[in-house]
């Protein structure tokens, strides 16, 4: 019971130590045009740092909230795993990249990196919503963030692999890192379905309200860290493309799949964000924009039939639980993604050694860098090498951390309690003490007495 | 049942077709000083547009919450429809503006145009919520797109109407069109009061935070377009000076309307908006701050009495059904705002034939560009001209495409069956299968018989 | 009952006479190069004014809406709170500041320090919330206006306390005032328990909703009336710092606390945001990272230790009713945030008269200038002072104002209406006519067929 406290405890207690150690702000700057750039800075980079708080705080843990005896610890846990995991990836990649200089200078850009990290940890633990404690998400997080820190090393830095947008070393590895922990943490026991499992309409709302913010504010996900000017602007555009594709076609892909015409929660609340995720990686290559409207669809269509088909089969053939879907909204996305990285890169190659080299330019930005550098058959080699590591290592990283999660220390609650707030939080329990909605409840049980 | 995917695949299809033949970026830009253009572009226009992609997505769909039973149909009815607008006015823009060269380029103004364009459709939406089918709601919004970019077109490009905010080209017009639509859908069979349709307390919570969500982010709509500069800077002064009084008017004049002095939540949901559609057409001209408080007042006033008075009258004469009462947020705020304009250029004139030159020059970019080339008489004259246009013609070809809605092919849900997700989605109905808030009750009331 | 609508739209009139007769906007630039200034101005400035207007509107709103049966009246009185002492503080403020000139010229940096003013009344209504009536409502905000403006002046202006964002002058203030006003309306008799009082788990959550929503803009608040540049980034990043550490220490504070080790959703909800608070007073001077840090933890401790023992406390010791418990939220990390002040200045200046002078310029902006006019002791003391003159002068404000709503003519509710929606509000009673939620209507209806 107190084990959660202690080690939170201690883990401040040493970030305070390390920060008082090691960490500074930048050093001022003493020239007028220097606070100028710094300000231009702040002004160009805030924003969309605010939009992704917004996202990962309001928007992750509204979407979360769809198991209705749930939200409270969807959203709390969310909120603490997203704290915890940005301050640990701070001291790790301070430890990691910035120690032979003896201080840290600490900016906006190494909170945003951190965050991007954290996020790794937010999409995994939707295989096992509900059904882990805080001790385990906290373990997992722990173990996660630095697995994370050297696959994005190996991928990006080592391999050479452009993914702007995280399509790759965040959504792909979080994903099968995440269905690691499951398949390590539940073994062959396919949980049964537990009461508390089934959304209801109005969580169900809440959940597609998340989703919708999500959906807004994606475009500044996935453009933060592009270069500014074009490769931003098309960036930006091609986000906004996918995820607009992702939406209708997830209507019709739901509607087609169910025989009586309707649509199915679950596929609008993931199926619309679905281009986001493949989007990524292509984001700010020279791609036409039909190219990134295809995807987008595409993207839907894998989403809403893996929840429809592939979900129920790995839970049959593997006994895989997926409890958010995270495979149909992160990993087959992201596969596809990948896969037009590839192709997107070996077409501007193929531009580059015919009769248009001026072609090449769109690209831009990193993107026309690395493609100078290397021949684009090679880049494309590495885009799928980046795929390979970022799945292999994650799928093994996370049977590891599963395993450790079953250390009897970190007791999982008893399947009665779980998809419970009750057992975390000192809340009302709605069938007790009747809340406001239920007067006529009240009435009933006076008429009893 | 299967005409919503069809219609909706086909269109994603064409869509697809026509963006890879005629759609590309815009060049991008070789050198470097161009390079910071695009960048300041994107930071001047991204944060308005993300904040109009807030409004639009989740506060307008949670305004459209309040009906309890149909709250899941709202948000998701009003994102496709959104989506679907903005993707078809993309298509038809480049069709009517661009084929001259052959190419399309794309950019964010671009989508900003047809995300406005979008707007008018789901304003219109409002007269018919919850009574419509998907297809009749599809159907609806593929018509009154090209009819919105024609009048649109007639008023601010032919008779040089100013409408910086978008008062008469999207409000009024969207208003008329949507009446229309309602009149011609359901005719002189008023449809009865459904047991659905009353809002409950926590269904008009969430509506009232689609409002504050609207209301917060006002200013963002209505000066996006606007000179950077001294008029985009007024122009958000004035919406957040008539926004304010409206908020304020509203708790005066609903409670004064009631007799017991309560609040309706009705009032307060509407009336709260009635300033930013009023000010829209004058935001950016040389008006001072106190016409702005003065119209916010007003408009609100108008609002509430509408609610209270006109809607009634309407339903009862002309059996004019207006299910979210948009004529009484978009219609007569509206037409105050036309009016007001019409007197701003009047004075704007007066002041300039007289002794005070120097006093155009506040009206600033578009307005005082237009006032150099016609005299003010007959830049009001065009004003009058341009409400005139909108609201005839919306109401026209509202009326045409409501007859259209009523193809036997695009069957009406049944009156019991409306207001109802249950009909659309794959929904746990609450009255079967109790949610989290009710299970114990179910038991109270089974123990009882 | 007609005493509220009188006297808003008197107010109303009132302001509408005060703008025409006093108010303008800013002269035009008629120079190109002013044109991009002011451009710039709004796009450095409006960001930031948005994501505060978010805070106010929508995150505080529903951060009050724990209160299950109360939220309608909690969001719309925020709201119309914020709007009216908005307008009333820019009245006062144009007289104050601006008649000498005989013209006010209005913009947005105006509009901004008139939002921070009406914040006060927001907070303090914190500890009346649910036992008062609007009127008295709107009588404290028309009290505690000019209050804060006169405190505000002898703070920062006569007394040079350096507080950019508000701990001292805006937080400790409104805390003291509401405690002041609540204890003189309700003297010795402390309010009973009241049934509706408790939060249900949905209204908890959507409380948590309000909390993260506040949590992701607090920058925003911190940082708008920094100097840009250095001091504006290192606001920005001292407050997320500050933050992060307040909502880990939070849960590490509430686990610990409770004997069973769950979490408490009130705890949540408070000492999330108390490290916004604390630091908003020291956010842009050249504390170190780790400072940020510690006061982030350490006012997330006092807070769930104010909320566990000191507001029983004071509630059984001095009858003093605090609904909200805003002294653990803004009263007593307040304290510790100028206390923290103390310590900056003294160790600041300590580092200038020692051996590195140039390590006082990354004090930047308002504090170095402040630093240089005077001693770093001079300056604590100063400091210190402005903590005692806020704190006294709100105190004995509130008690004054308090002893004003105890006037016949402002009846407060009768304890059985306490928290309840219906009594302003014409919303269906849930009692009566249950909601979709409650299926006895169902039932109703099953018995009737």
């Amino acid at each position: 019971r107190h084990l959660l406290p202690l080690f939170l405890g201690l883990f401040q207690a040493s970030l305070l130590l390390f920060f008082a150690l090691f960490v500074t702000y930048d050093e001022p700057s003493a020239q007028a045009e220097d606070t100028s750039l710094v300000a231009n800075q702040v002004y160009s980079t805030f924003p969309f740092f605010q939009d992704i708080q917004v996202m990962l705080v309001v928007g992750l843990g509204l979407l979360l909230t769809f198991l209705p005896r749930y939200g409270f610890s969807s959203l709390t846990h969310n909120f603490f795993l997203l704290n915890f995991s940005m301050q640990w990836a701070l001291v790790l990649q301070g430890l990691l990249h910035h120690f032979h200089h003896g201080q840290i200078h600490l900016d906006l850009h190494k909170l945003l990196i951190s965050e991007f990290a954290a996020v790794t940890v937010l999409i995994s633990v939707g295989a096992i919503l509900g059904r882990a404690s805080p001790c385990q998400l906290l373990l997992m997080a722990t173990c996660e963030i630095p697995i994370y820190l050297a696959s994005e090393w190996v991928i990006v830095t080592r391999l050479g692999v452009l993914d702007v947008g995280g399509t790759i070393t965040i959504h792909l590895f979080s994903c099968y890192f995440g269905l690691g922990v499951s398949k390590a943490l539940f073994r062959a026991t396919q949980p049964p379905l537990h009461p508390k499992e089934t959304p209801t309409p109005s969580s169900d709302l809440m959940s597609l309200v998340g989703t919708l913010i999500l959906w807004v504010f994606w475009p500044s996900f996935v453009a933060v860290l592009c270069q500014p000017g074009d490769a931003q602007h098309r960036a930006i555009l091609n986000t906004l493309l996918a995820m607009s594709a992702s939406a209708i076609t997830t209507v019709v892909a739901s509607s087609l799949l169910e025989r009586d015409g309707k649509l199915s929660p679950g596929h609008l609340q993931n199926g619309s964000l679905a281009g986001g995720v493949a989007i990524g990686v292509v984001a700010d290559m020279a791609v036409p924009p039909v190219a990134a409207l295809a995807l987008g669809s595409l993207s839907a269509v894998v989403c809403v039939l893996g929840f429809a088909f592939l979900t129920p089969l790995l839970a049959r053939k593997l006994t895989l639980h997926d409890q958010c879907g995270i495979h149909n909204l992160h990993g087959l996305p992201g596969i596809l993604g990948a896969a037009a990285s590839v192709v997107a890169v070996l077409v501007a190659s193929k531009d580059t050694s015919g009769s248009q080299p001026a072609q090449l330019s769109p690209a831009g930005g990193n993107a026309s860098e690395a493609l100078e550098g290397q021949r684009g058959g090679g880049q494309a080699l590495c885009q799928a090498a980046g795929l390979a590591v970022a799945v292999g290592a994650s799928l093994l990283a996370g049977l590891l951390t599963g395993a450790a999660l079953r250390l009897p220390c970190l007791a999982r609650p008893p399947e009665r309690l779980c998809f419970d707030d009750s057992l975390y939080f000192k809340i009302r329990d709605q069938a007790e003490s009747p809340g406001p909605d239920s007067s006529s409840e009240e009435g009933a049980l006076a008429l009893k007495e």
